[in-house]
């Protein structure tokens, strides 16, 4: 019996989001609830270039470390460029969009709380 | 005023943990409550060739992504190796050491929830 669940992340499945308003973003759940994780969930982000999340807002925060690529963050008046190693905290209800502004996929890790 | 918290990791202080039984290992506190983080912390560790953190459980548990190098993680009758790209989910009390393995410093991500 396994003590530790361990996956390369390529092994996990490679979804479309829910949400609306995405271009050219996949996402994998690395760990989550099914892993018996039940503070925060782990999941992989991928855009292609030129593809981007809603510009939104929502009651939980992200965490997220930039694996490979680069993009720019927004909200609704600023913008930053990031890059691989780069490390972002977006606090709960903070307006927040990330685009593939580069030439190849961008991926980053995007850690949230697990909801009730 | 900056919408997030942006750094590249390299800029985070890489500091000695506190605890007992380590062997070459430090590590960067990237996000935490300090950043107003309230549910759960990202920290970097980058452990030397032939360094490990010590055979313990506890009652929290770890979401960790293997960034750099190759390891083992063990618990007290079993080991399993891992590379770079891979995720484990260490339960909350299972046993667990990471030792590095390889000949390169190995990094990895390791979350944490906050405690209270």
């Amino acid at each position: 019996m396994k003590f530790v669940k361990h996956v390369h992340h390529t092994e996990v499945k490679l979804e479309d989001p829910a949400e609306q308003g995405v271009k050219d973003v996949q996402l994998r759940w690395l760990i989550s609830k099914k892993a018996g994780a039940e503070n925060f969930a782990m999941r992989l982000f991928e855009i292609k270039p030129g593809g981007y999340t809603p510009l939104h807002q929502h009651d939980w925060e992200h965490e997220v470390f930039i694996l490979e690529g680069n993009g720019v963050i927004k909200n609704k008046t600023n913008k930053e460029a990031f890059g691989e190693g780069d490390v972002l905290f977006v606090p709960s209800m903070e307006w927040h969009q990330f685009v593939n502004t580069g030439k190849e996929t961008l991926k980053f890790l995007c850690l949230i709380p697990c909801k009730e």
